[in-house]
């Protein structure tokens, strides 16, 4: 079977798998993920000899490669929590709300639906084939995974281990399918499958996204990158200031609700920044300032026009001094990947102004931007950040998984 | 200039004037909802000549193209009526809920904004370029409008008048813009224009809206054909039965949520259908039916295989006997277009099956299909009705022109 066959063949069997789960009960789905832990759990020593196979493999691989693919007793115990916490999660899908009376007398509200089929993209990391496909599962949706060519083998480990918990419960294994060809136009056919194929998710790096945004004729939930910047207004509150810009830089270096660019108004610069800058110093961060900042702290580089349009993800950062509001915030509309911008002030007025016109799919007040995050927003989850405005926007649970259909109740209405 | 760079302009521009729009207040869209209107007004007699251009051109046009194409008293009416009642809707834009506290102490919670910018391609209609300018402009987007080259003197009138009423008020005239080339390959370029347009909205048959999406890189709100089923339960009530089925096919024919076939229950079937195809007969509707319909009433015409996929769109119903709600959703599930479908029962249990189990954008119990309607939900307004899963489902008012970001209120909260 070639490539395009078999790709076909698989969206044909989500999309048949998705109509059972489409009305299978929430209890049945739940008993899914416990018996998809209970295997992870016995498998354990096989997954860990498949991931052996595949770093082997991959020993030419980059270090920080070959660390996402590796899989230990804690990352897999990881996976098993993850599932179990899941099963804790209310199930979005059947939810109704906004069921009003309309003067015809019909009764009119939407009821919450699973999207139908999800094809995940993703990089090295093998523990997204669990979350991912738990993600799924609970909100009615089959997936058909694609993850790295160097973690085929504990993929396909981990991809037993749900087929079987599946079939334990009687659900069909076709519910969750792990594409088992490393052939990368496997991944060309998945994203233009739309006769089977809802929506894709792609998980990596800015040119995996990017190309399959392109070419795809699935719609993509996506996120680029994180650019993400933290504006101190001369009205800030100074410790608060100085916690939260630390945090927000140094929290995590790697992830892409870190901020990337620090703005600052000049009056407050002068007071802030040689304690700041001096912070971040001792915690190895590197400063690329613009002029003004270079010309009050010498002892940092100077940033290139490259700099605002950065994301580091590592122990770098760039800060500008700004005049005012206004000029912050056109910083943000030109630079930032609209993932997520905060403003430190206690100016109501500017406050509100940002809350209402920076737009970003996350906009925050007094707080640090690494708090753009499924777990912390209260979603239980996230299958990912999206930085578009279409469908889902900001972090992605269970709720971004779904849609919304109408149902209209009556007794016998006719329209006049 | 070419086509190319033209749209380009045309799309850098919409991203500016967006931006002006995002941050206007409410009492500022309204009032140039009522200068359009007022526009139109006192620009009467000048639609309607621009309008007599483009009948006169259109001579060879079909009869009912040519009637679509017909401004007069009445619909230049109906099109201030219809700017007048957007002014009386709530502004979605700003819009908070969910604005929960966090165990860290954030407050988290979804704002309710634009989507930027929408292109509209739509056919024949010019009372769309004020309606869709209209919607465009109270939630907040910046719009590019496409509409048929057989209306462009009628829509450049139009457009006149929106200008002018935007400039009134002191907002930009490229908020609302109308592409002035009839060239078809405008529309390419507009279905393509990713980088400055959010959303495309296609209004017209089935031809445009199959080949905008396929060769659009915009996300597309989208529906193609409406082949709207009811289903007569064996427990549904005779006369609700009746007059449900009579008013979903003959209260209009030309509407997409019109239904298109009729599924009844073997033994109730010979019990309704003497009566209602008499009914309908009498209202001029051909029947065409399955064997068993045609073996019972042998004065209507034998349904093909063909007839199950067609939307007729015309006085022509087709009547299929099933043997139980899984036939009947059987039947949807392959032959609906996922618009709207109905059941008629008194049977508690299997209402909420077909509530639950059908996946159509509007899933109804015990009344008309007809109701599907963007006004009969009281959206208040409508754009179109959406068949996709993706962002917006069903009838798509003021909120399915909107997203929604997250914003994170704190006190000086950091991730810990």
């Amino acid at each position: 079977m070639n490539i395009q066959e078999y790709m076909q063949e698989l969206g044909k069997q989500a999309r048949t798998a998705a109509k059972v789960l489409a009305r299978t009960q929430s209890s049945v789905k739940n008993k899914a993920l416990e018996a998809i832990a209970q295997q992870l759990e016995q498998q354990h020593d096989q997954l860990l000899s498949a991931n052996a196979k595949d770093l082997e493999a991959g020993q030419n691989l980059a270090a920080a490669l070959r660390d996402r693919l590796a899989l230990n007793d804690s990352r897999i115990s990881s996976m098993i929590e993850g599932l179990r916490q899941m099963i804790a999660l209310p199930d979005p899908v059947g939810e109704i709300t906004d069921l009003k009376y309309q003067p015809s007398g019909i009764q009119v509200g939407k009821m919450r639906v699973p999207l139908g089929v999800v094809g995940i993209i993703y990089e090295s990391r093998p523990n997204v084939t669990a979350d991912a496909a738990g993600l799924c599962l609970k909100s009615g949706n089959a997936t058909i995974l694609r993850g790295g060519s160097e973690a085929i083998h504990s993929n396909q480990a981990i991809a037993q281990c749900i087929q079987t918990g599946l079939a334990e419960v009687g659900l069909p294994k076709s519910l969750i399918q792990v594409v088992e060809t490393t052939d990368r136009a496997a991944v060309g056919e998945l994203i233009r499958l739309s006769k089977y194929v809802d929506v894709i998710i792609p998980r990596g790096g800015k040119g995996l996204i990017d190309r399959n945004t392109q070419e795809a004729n699935v719609p993509v939930i996506k996120h680029l990158d994180g650019i993400c910047h933290t504006y101190i207004d001369d009205k800030a509150d100074y410790d608060k200031a100085i916690a939260i810009a630390y945090n927000a830089k140094t929290q995590r270096y790697g992830t892409c609700n870190t901020m990337e660019t620090l703005l600052i108004e000049e009056t407050i610069a002068k007071k802030i920044l040689p304690k700041l800058v001096e912070k971040y110093q001792e915690a190895g961060v590197e400063i690329r300032g613009c002029q003004l900042t270079y010309n009050l702290l010498p002892n940092i580089q100077l940033a290139t026009d490259e700099d605002w349009d950065t994301e580091y993800l590592a122990a770098i950062l760039s800060i500008k001094m700004v005049k005012n509001l206004d000029e912050a915030m056109e910083h943000i509309r030109l630079h930032s990947s609209q993932h997520t911008d905060a403003i430190i002030t206690e100016d109501w007025s500017r406050a509100r102004r940002f809350l209402n016109e920076v737009d970003s799919s996350s906009v925050m007040v007094n707080t640090s931007t690494r708090f753009a995050d499924g777990f912390e927003y209260g979603l239980g989850a996230e299958i990912g950040i999206s930085t578009d405005k279409f469908h889902a926007r900001g972090p992605v649970g269970l709720e971004g998984l779904t849609s919304q259909k109408y149902i209209v109740l009556g007794d016998g209405q006719i329209r006049q």
